[in-house]
């Protein structure tokens, strides 16, 4: 059942700012707002400043009120914007008084849900929204933002068009035998779907390259004991703390271990490991320990260390990198400062460079690995639920491909129908009146 | 020298929430405003819905703008504010784009100083505003909501025109001799002097009675060792964590020894030394201690050891209270689960109670002294420099009173002008041309 009672929100961050918003949605929020004005109107997305008064007629502050008229809001009801002087307190004490008034916090999210239920935004610009407050890098922004105007939106309907219409005419065709039908458009059909895939393919290749953008990127540092992976961390969590500073005041426990390079956000997986690398334990669990970290990572650096000769650990550090070769490996000799023994020949495609002076050589490498991953215009799902639904689809796809060549219809109108529903999870689920709406729209069959 | 470039600041506290405000002052905020969102105008005080875009032509949000038209504005210059969806990245983004079209990061403080210097608001309500982002209590909230409102500006006002009449009349009576004076205008002068002495001692007393209503009021927890001092303090903070979980993502240390008591913060003050209370050092310079915590503390809560014989450490403690009698003092004997052994008559007005098993008798009793320091309608001064300012008016008052019955009409006036200025400090720094213009405007010497 669809909830219309009147919600509200504090919608800015939690702490120290000057100026908080606090968010009313519903039919109650125009009333509370005039009650806690003691306005007799407020003109539809005109600022009016006021003071906001407690029930006991004291007052709270002095504010800016906002209201937008149903349907044109966020959430598509009636929605008021308290916009308040910053801080904690009070905040929330407009959230009590408009409590007071009838109003009930908001849970997580609901706004958005209002917004979807009430079709003023779908699921994947949903979860743009959800996704962009907690960016940290300006490529996952500017791929956010692209979402949130639309692009998989777009995406998504051009698919859903092109399925919808195959279905339509093969319904049509299960129905009515042949009568009507264009000859070649079973073979039409054939050609529609093999673009599909391709597109559903690509997209799917190029979003798990991109998995990092939001997120940031996750790094592995891998090599023997004391080949300088505790320096090499060091040097590259300080070697911009800008990121950090920024999200002060944000609850991830993450953030300790990410770092800037370029536009790109990097995590580090198991600094916790890297760190204690001279502990008596870490030496011994080593291996195991880099073979955990490869596994989560995107991009692999090895360490070889430049003053030794490369010995059984490095070996099977490097039938490790060589067993993962699906990942973007970096192989780095480090203390270059120190006499060469390394057989260099053990190594090719390698980067020299001591950590004691300076990692700027990695710093590129990385960089130039990242930009190559993220900057194109390909399409890109931002969440497992999108990755998964795009799957589906593709299965579903594929698995059409075969009926539909031995003229099985049936089965080729089921699969076509599930990858209608699993495309369509992405945006707004399926419904069947739809394809039926394309169906008589445009067969005219009852003629 | 005004300084007329055009500023720009994320004013929502930095972290993880909703919705975002990028506010730009100065005379570019409509150009730059205009360059980012592709619009041709932005209608004042109308909230626009928009895509903000990078210099590179990205969308970077879909975001709402509101132009402020000078002087019709918090600054008094045109401002534009970007609401954008929250988090960190995105309004960074704006940030960016905003100074690279030539705007600069507003230094702390400006956009307020800037409405001072245009007039839009004066020195005690730009100290209202700074305190109420930081106020952490409704009832800071409240006090400091009326000085937005102007309750300060008025009574300085008040008082200020009284000095000014006070002036103007000395000053032609000095100047012109006793031509066209009433008669009795000294002894008027004395009966408002003494009316405005009444108004400031009174301000004061209950200035500095109500000086924790926004920081917290603190709170000294003494005695001697295992009396429960520590036991105490658990329990006072885990009394209610609300407001310890409200501040949540802000970097002040206090927060941990801090906790909600209705509607009032108590700070308590050395909890370091409290929870160190059985380790060997704390015992042996106990009473130190004490009288440090005493001497910062607004209210003391004394325990006594019910189970035990009042000692020469007891004895030390109570003539300690003593001595800071000027301080809202609390005795608790505490472990009335064991059994009687402390002299009760050497007490009087105490609690009793056990920290084990219940502290609401001492809840209450905080609750009930702090009601009755903070619930009334008295002015009330916020900070150090407002005090400081009524202090020093009230001494040249003082200092004016006998200058005024001798007739040595210079020193009074010299003392008026002193107190004019110190009390203008508080709102807006005294300027000699306004008595020029009361003198000059009342009295028509020109004639």
């Amino acid at each position: 059942m669809f909830d219309d009672s009147t919600i509200v929100a504090i919608a800015t961050a939690n702490g120290i700012g000057s100026i908080s918003i606090v968010r009313v949605s519903g039919k109650n929020a125009l009333p509370i707002a005039l009650k806690i004005s003691k306005k007799t109107n407020l003109t539809p997305r005109y600022v009016t400043l006021s003071t906001l008064y407690s029930k006991d007629e004291n007052p709270i502050d002095e504010g800016l009120l906002i209201y937008f008229k149903a349907p044109f809001s966020f959430t598509g009801e009636d929605i008021v914007e308290f916009q308040c002087h910053g801080g904690v307190a009070i905040a929330n004490m407009i959230l009590d008084e408009v409590i007071a008034l009838g109003a009930r916090i908001a849970n997580p999210g609901e706004f958005s849900k209002r917004a979807f239920l009430n079709g003023k935004i779908d699921l994947s610009k949903a979860e743009a929204i959800s996704k962009i407050i907690e960016a940290r890098s300006e490529d996952a922004v500017k791929l956010l933002a692209k979402q949130l105007k639309g692009e998989l939106s777009f995406f998504v309907n051009d698919i859903r068009e092109d399925l919808l219409f195959m279905l339509a005419y093969t319904e049509v065709s299960i129905d009515y035998a042949e009568d009507d039908l264009p000859d070649d458009i079973l073979e039409k059909i054939d050609v529609k779907l093999t673009k599909i895939k391709e597109k559903l393919s690509n997209t799917l290749e190029a979003s798990k390259r991109r998995e990092g953008m939001i997120e940031g990127f996750k790094i592995a540092i891998v090599g023997k004991p004391n080949v300088g992976k505790s320096s090499l961390l060091n040097k590259l969590l300080n070697f911009d703390r800008a990121i950090i500073s920024d999200i002060a005041g944000t609850t991830r426990d993450t953030i300790e271990e990410s770092v800037k390079i370029g536009t790109h956000i990097i995590k580090i997986v198991d600094t916790a490991g890297i760190r204690d690398e001279t502990s008596d334990i870490i030496e011994k669990i080593g291996i195991e320990k880099s073979i955990e970290a490869i596994e989560q990572a995107d991009i692999v650096v090895a360490l070889f260390d430049n003053s030794k000769p490369c010995d059984s650990e490095d070996e099977k550090i490097l039938s490790l990198l060589k067993e993962n070769s699906n990942k973007q490996i970096i192989k780095v000799l480090n203390k270059t400062d120190l006499q060469n023994s390394f057989e260099k020949s053990k190594l090719n495609d390698f980067i020299e460079l001591s950590t004691k002076q300076s990692i700027n050589p990695l710093i590129e490498k990385i960089e130039k690995i990242l930009d190559a991953n993220t900057h194109s215009d390909e399409m890109t799902l931002i969440s497992k639920r999108q990755i998964q639904s795009v799957e589906l689809t593709l299965h579903h796809i594929n698995e059409a491909t075969f009926p539909l060549q031995t003229g099985e219809l049936e089965f080729f109108a089921h699969h076509i129908t599930e990858a209608l529903h699993n495309i369509s999870n992405i945006t707004r689920p399926y419904d069947n009146d739809e394809m039926l709406d394309v169906m008589f729209g445009e067969f005219c069959l009852g003629k």
